[in-house]
């Protein structure tokens, strides 16, 4: 199951702008990849020193930076430097316990969000932060690890097809913000899966086992809940913010990501309220197989226990018990025997218990 | 039970504005009607191709096209350029998983519906998506398949009585809007009945059975929440929004529209109110039969054991027990045995648990 | 109990301004009441057409046109004419099914009420909607039915004491508001007697029907609530409005309304509040008693079953069963039953399940 | 526990300003005191006939006119005629069955407040109704009997030390408003008290009895909210307003009382959820008991059931019984007896019953 | 367990301003420190007498007064008065039962803060009150006793690295701020432990001890959140607030502290969530288990309630019962039995009851 919560007491005590890394590591090395390109040319390599990339900071084309891994501190601090960014902004994107947020800092705009993937080894939801630098001419990506989400903009960027080329640093920051809350779709049809599938369970055969995958269901639906209702404000502040970054052209594409957040909301708002009735039925399914179990118990010490105090009755070793001596007192204690069962058999039927 | 979310994941990944048609293929052919008026002239004709809505967009007279069926996704390419509509419009009209929204994109006005309707071979509600286009003189309109529910305006129309004819195409909008609302209402009935049936079972021989239909009526009304919420903020921001498509004159009619959503909501949030009571009902009822039936058990058993404990005594063997010899040790015991009887019965009577 | 939601369905798919009566047919025959009074003179009088009203309109004095019974569409249809009413304005006063709400027309304002009531038959809560016409020197008021409920305002026009007859229309509108909401105190305090009452039951003896009619208040509370909550609106909206209709001495009589609505407000959630609290009182107690259900069956087993095992064992027929010989065997067995039964009831007192 | 309701059903139908009082009547006479007060003077007097108090309005010192006793109708009206309050004021004070408001009449501020306290005989919460007018150099407080909440401020200004004697009247009516509110710390507390003492009471010895005081207190819960929530917007009002009889000295003060009654929900609000809280604890130990009860049953039912049967075997009167006649029959059945109990108990210790 | 609210009845009556201590006494003497420093300079040292610190209230350095221990009420009073703090701040101070709040007094902004700390003697979460005034230049805190939570801030300003010794008064504010913050993260992983640790007991063995953990957890995070819901608007009132004494360049860190703010009620909010489901969880392993006793004591008296009423009859001393002469009645009733004994195990397995 996903912590709540990560250590972040390491960081106590620590002055504003001091550069940890908190999570776990991901990856062995820190990986920078560097993507420029504008409607004519693209120009694509992964460098060894940070310094490689200031160049690009001054050329009028589109420079995408991409950073997997985090561990490596001191090259993020030389990023930052060359880039003009904040220590607080260094200090956030090495948290990776971040609530996705958006800060403008002028210059440029800070992003963080939580990419959300479904982790086959364990079978569960897993995040991964992704921090987002928009300046005039360029994003800086910073992922965990390396991962495969950004590969198809990555194709359509070197294909030069659409319009990706034509547009400008904050089409491409708006195409991240894309592909990340697309993600959450997949997860969302996952879980649902889950969900339906659990339902059926519930209908026709509810164990203990059934409680525990609904738990499950409900700390996932939580966790996914906390990733992405912040994301609601984040991108609704990129569309309406003044930012000057932000071109008129590329808001109306943030306000269809910012739909499509909404509507991932609405579904966990629904899967969530699904989850609670199913609580509801599989309590009201173990108080009625309660009462069945019950039934049995009655109707059975209901029949037999009168029967067998009658039998008890003639057991007795009394001399003087007239009944034992009657050559038919057998016979008529076995009919009445049968007559007080039937008699019952037939006054729980009419209680509707069997 | 309606699906809780529609497969989208086959556009992740994709660039935006890409068409792609999401959710099930209804209807095998795209239909397109045309039905141009004025107050004077009518004129109505079913298209061969495209183009032939183009000429109607310079005409002074208002165009309504409507189309039904969405999967032959080059005919809603070639009218989407033809009337000028933004790629996300289109790719928002192709995807029939939208939340209800209302988009203005300065020259015309993007609307997104959900029309609920009963489907009979399930049993269920079931939705289909209606995406409105309000241009200065044109209306389109896309539906999933080929419906009837707009029938009654084709007819209105065509006979010229009332106000229809001499309006412009925002009360077109309208009153497409309107028939929508309007199906609410039928739904709503329907839900009413079935509760209210459910609750005549509730109080007179609640079943398992009657957990499942609760649990499935709680179930629809998510459903209809989700479809009838958004349209609340469609509509008002309709009617007070800004756009000079939008006359005066029809806003008063949005307004009684909004009228008849907030009643929507309102029967809605009451209906599951009521559902919600229903299972603390139903599960107070378990409980109390769970009583009833310990009762029972406990009673015959309370009476019972002692009864048997005595005649067990008198079974026992020993050679000397002087009561087996008394001439009227038998019924002496069989009268003690009453007496015990008796006195349980009445504890229980004085207990009221009989 | 009150039907959640009325007949609509056959409104759909015509269109606005359609007048159809939505509702139960209350009255037998529409009844047209005029009162039209100055600080001076007073003059009352029913009229048989619907054109007797109209010379009242251009008169300086204060004309109230009381309507009681809207089955009569044909009536309705020329009163709306002859005072310049919006066709869904009067579409709405027919649909008796409406939310209270409240609609400034510029000329005139359109007020929707429920008038809630104890129908003594039904011993149930019902509602009858009442809706308000004020203009600048008339009020238009439309009942379901006759009813008393206005009688007393009227009273306090014809002995023409207090402010009533030296204010304008707008305070007569003010007065008819304020009785029904006074009426609303009165359904609360019979709705608080039955809660206190179910209360006391609840302590004292506690029964199946006593949940029934926990139930059965919380749909009458879902009820009023309905009624309620949409008039803090409606009222709040009048006082605060802009409409030149309702003159500033006026204002200061709506905020005493409105203080009587939020109070009103404040009753039905308390005693929805009181409501769910009882219900959990109810499922405890259930609970509890099955508890000790249990326990006297769970003592009268402890107890026999041992002992009756015991005389099982002395009733066995082995030839070789030494004790049964025994002088004391009979004794010291009846002894020893004696102290296993004793040992078990202290057992049980140290449990506190005695 | 304290009525949700007062009648108010006498007031239905009469014009608003009909003055008559709703409520108990808690004392027998009406008494009217009088605090004269500037930097250098005190003047206190009780008054016999209320023209006394009229002289007082020109006068530049600070005048405190206290009523004790609401229900001689014709005071108030008198008083309320001298100060010019007007109609729907007198009613509002007259009717104790208001909720908390302010209200600016201009010329002065009307504030309805209510004082709880512990009813000592009851051992409930009962509510006072305080209200309080404020003009530009009197305040005019309404208590509905005799009380010694007031008396620390009338100390104070007997003794003329710190701040009271040297401001205006704004600071007097604060200063009976922080009064009102400091004493609902003082029901808080008492509340605390109890709430700990039940939740020890649930830990160590749950019992019908317990689960009673729980619901009692949530209802003194709810009446305790009913009269602090509204207070918060009462002060806020008075805080922010913009009336000139409030000074700007003043506000900072009332800036105090409103952090007071701030503190105060959260702790209402705390207290409700531990309240809940509570509940659930006390539903869990009922079913935590029941399976406590039921074990044992299952464990003797399952031990002896057997048992007896086994014994059951060897009563039985069959001719032909090899084993009857062994001679270590009875020995080796007893010694199976004693396996099968064994054998049990250790499966019981297994499944942790025991 | 936290005491819901603190003593404060001994206040309630006196005047306002007047300066009692409210809370526990929590150390002996109370002890004030000094450090004055500017970029170049740090003079440190504890003062014996209050007027030691009147001289840096003139000085350009910046100055921090640190004072532990509140229940000297005089030394409070002479700082307060030298400082030029109102009185209404001072009795704050003194009143430990503070809820979280900023207040702009122009010269000085006034902070009140909840520290929460782990009680290691009982194992609990404590909190205790800092106050924080903020001048020009000069920031006096005040905490109930001496504690280490500041000390990393001092050892920043002895080694005068950093950004603070360059910044003013409002970054030192800042900082003690941000490590009052930074310390709820480690109540919070603290609790997010516990909560791990539970759920883990919750799948395994859930006892009633369990649920009484549960409930204190519950107790702790209503604690937890009473502490910092009210600190978000303080934070947010801070950066956004017009007050000339924080500087624009501290706004930037405060934003930073406001999203830790944040993040901690966010991670509240979702322990809470977890909690809830928690109890569903045990509540239904609790009704889990019942059924699993109560089958057991179904399956035993299903099987063995028959066989010995067979094994009754045949005890019965009836003379003529020709069974009982029979050569194979003996083993064929044994047979029987065995026979009705497997056909219910099997009847069991299909029920899936075993």
């Amino acid at each position: 199951m996903p912590k709540p919560i990560k250590k972040r007491s390491k960081k106590v005590g620590l002055p504003p702008g001091t550069l940890v890394h908190i999570g776990e590591k991901k990856s062995e090395k820190t990986k920078i990849t560097i993507l420029n390109y504008d409607e004519l040319h693209v120009q694509e390599k992964e460098i060894k020193t940070v310094d490689e990339c200031f160049p690009f900071k001054d050329e009028p084309t589109v420079t995408w930076i991409n950073v997997d891994g985090l561990h490596q501190v001191e090259i993020l601090e030389k990023l930052g430097e060359g880039f003009g960014l904040h220590p607080l902004v260094l200090e956030d994107i090495l948290n990776t316990d971040q609530r996705p947020k958006m800060e403008d800092y002028g210059d440029y705009i800070y992003i963080v969000l939580k990419l959300l993937y479904h982790n086959n080894k364990s079978n569960e939801i897993a995040a991964e932060q992704i921090s987002l630098i928009l300046g005039s001419n360029f994003v800086i990506s910073f992922q965990e690890k390396e991962g495969d989400v950004f590969n198809p903009i990555r194709e359509r960027i070197r294909n030069g097809k659409g319009r990706m080329r034509k547009m400008g640093a904050d089409y491409l920051a708006y195409a991240l913000l894309d592909s990340v809350v697309d993600n959450y779709f997949i997860i969302l049809e996952k879980l649902g899966e889950k969900i339906e599938f659990l339902e059926e369970e519930l209908v026709t055969n509810p164990t203990p086992k059934t409680l525990h995958e609904l738990h499950h269901l409900k700390r996932e639906m939580i966790f996914v809940r906390k990733s992405v209702w912040p994301l609601r404000e984040v991108i609704s502040s990129l569309e309406r913010g003044e930012s000057s970054l932000i071109k008129e052209t590329t808001r109306i594409y943030l306000r269809d990501v910012y739909d499509h957040t909404i509507q991932v909301i609405d579904t966990v708002e629904t899967f969530r309220d699904m989850l609670s009735g199913m609580l509801d039925i599989y309590l009201s399914s173990i108080s009625n197989r309660l009462n069945a179990v019950m039934k049995v118990l009655t109707i059975i010490a209901t029949i037999f226990m009168p029967l067998t105090f009658i039998a008890g009755i003639y057991g007795m070793n009394f001399q003087y018990m007239p009944e034992l001596g009657w050559r038919w007192g057998y016979p008529i204690v076995l009919f009445i025997m049968l007559v007080i069962g039937v008699f019952m058999l037939i006054s729980f039927r009419r209680k509707k218990w069997l």
